[in-house]
């Protein structure tokens, strides 16, 4: 199949990554909801399905549940994982909340803001651990080797999340202005891509081959897929619609948020709009108006970083299309496959 | 050896307990410093060492080394477990103080206070992960049987610590005035002696005999241990002196902790004087003042709250000192028993 071809069948209307998503995401949040500890003490596991059980995309379990299919598991072999994936994901959510102090997360109040640090923490802590017994019980349904292997998988995941977020809060701390585009992809790779979409598909691999996969061999798809999304995050939250989109709207600009669009401006800009963005990011989030926000967004569209944005993210999704056909060149046709590599145009064109 | 003579022998200046303390501390900290990953990016693994290298007791980890030499174990089989035990516990105290808002911790800022809650945040998250990498290389060093073993007793511990931290969290929140001395007694299991002292005992009796040990036998030294020791240091938290403690004095009146004497101060305080603590405790942090914690350590003096809580001290010592001899009985003698037995008095006596 020509790459073209390729990409146009990716385009169809068939509806088949929405429907596979809901699917997954359902199959996971039964498997995640079904085995939590009892509700006390409070302020605990009753807040657990707060974030899972509101609107979601279920990206990470469903990379991993296909993945698993595409490769000739079976998905119950791979749902322990999954509901660990969804678990650790959450947990980043809770905890990214309380870090940016951010006020909303998928169209309620973020855990932080309704009931403080300090229990948010907490929560956010409970999941990594629930994951961690997820990942326990691997064991028995997979095997003491493969289990550790996953294991392992976790813990580099778990590294490049966390050197991931290191490197955007210390962009902030330090009021770093004179970032490159490749700064930012290295950070996306570590904050974004790793357990986005690289660590979702080698557990998948690894699951369905019995620990035989080269788990090298999605990760160029998974990086590539990865960045493109989170670009397309990054334009959701400066242009999208708050009731689909679920945050606050140019949040990342309340929060001085080193997106590629704001790299960008900040390379290309005249000197003295530098200096004033600049000037701007050195701001604490409660000193920033509303005013200097929408200037902000103005310059972003008029100096053209937000098409820079846009043209990146469509070509990144290109790269992933083409990587994610030559790994999987040598997989049979199916319904997973086709929902891996439609998923390329899927997290470039969603609306949330 | 009867109850009294093992009293005084424990309490003998021998200086056998901060002499092993001190050793097994440095022990631990070598090993914890010698292998954590290279430096960058910033405002991560550099952050590390911060609080491990601030003067602290390193009694976990002492314990878990104790017990398995006490046990006929090698020290160098426990000593990644001892890590990852001083790791936990340091993730627990950097996320504790981004929750309860602490501005000091062992005589320094705390890193929340210098560094941000986003960032304190991800170095507790990244020293849990080194911690659990620790945990993945006793498969190298003790089966993978006895690895499964130790990690599963990890997630336990975990457990126990984020319940009793979720009890601890709600009763701030929830302006709880109406405990009893029990419910304290249950959170002081959950939080303090569940990761103070029975899991470092539990991992060290493991390792030493190969996962064959009853893990029960040493709990209830454990707990009561771990009773003894959180009393005392509410009490140093309220009375002690600044430069030993390292921590702000009266810091948990400031934040509104259900300690023991504060419990004990409103069952038996009088209707109206019950009224205006109850009125104190439902203001945040930040609308107390100097005025009020200077009334309210009076009030918990001349209430006999103190002596009330420094009475239950020495009586839970007395009672794991008792359950340390039942459990250690058919131990042959040696140092690291002594050490632990004599632990018991130590954790009464210390300034700090």
């Amino acid at each position: 199949m020509s790459r073209r071809r390729a990409a146009s069948a990716a385009s169809g209307a068939s509806g088949l990554v929405p429907r596979l998503l809901a699917s997954y995401r359902d199959i996971t949040l039964e498997a995640l909801l079904s085995n939590l500890p009892a509700r006390r003490p409070a302020y605990l596991y009753e807040l657990i399905p707060e974030y899972p059980r509101r609107p979601g995309k279920g990206l990470r379990a469903a990379l991993c549940l296909a993945t698993c299919r595409a490769l000739g598991g079976r998905l119950e072999r791979a749902l322990d994982s999954a509901v660990a994936i969804e678990l650790f994901h959450n947990a980043f959510l809770v905890h990214d909340d309380v870090q940016d102090g951010s006020e909303r997360r998928r169209g309620g109040p973020t855990l932080s803001a309704e009931h403080g640090v300090g229990i948010a923490v907490n929560v956010g802590n409970a999941m990594t651990l629930l994951a961690l017994g997820r990942l326990r019980a691997n064991r028995e349904r997979l095997g003491p080797s493969l289990a550790w292997r996953i294991l392992a998988e976790s813990e580099e995941m778990m590294r490049h999340s966390l050197e991931g977020q290191a490197l955007e809060l210390a962009w902030i701390r330090d009021n770093a202005c004179d970032l490159t585009e490749d700064d930012y992809f290295r950070m996306c790779l570590k904050k974004t891509s790793w357990y986005t979409c690289i660590y979702p598909c080698r557990v998948g691999a690894l699951i369905a081959t019995d620990g035989r996969f080269e788990v090298g061999r999605l990760d160029r798809f998974g990086w590539y897929l990865g960045a493109a999304f989170q670009i397309q995050d990054d334009l959701l939250n400066l242009a999208g619609d708050y009731a689909s989109y679920g945050k606050e709207i140019a949040g990342d600009l309340w929060e001085g948020k080193r997106t590629l669009m704001l790299i960008h401006l900040l390379r290309t800009a005249s000197e003295p709009v530098r200096e004033r963005v600049r000037r701007f990011l050195g701001k604490s989030r409660g000193e920033r108006t509303e005013q200097e926000i929408r200037w902000l967004l103005g310059l972003l569209a008029e100096s053209g970083s937000l098409d820079f944005a846009r043209r990146a993210a469509r070509e990144l999704a290109e790269v992933a299309l083409a990587e994610g056909m030559v790994a999987l060149g040598d997989v049979p046709d199916s319904e997973d496959k086709s929902f891996l590599l439609q998923m390329v145009r899927y997290v470039i064109e969603r609306d949330r």
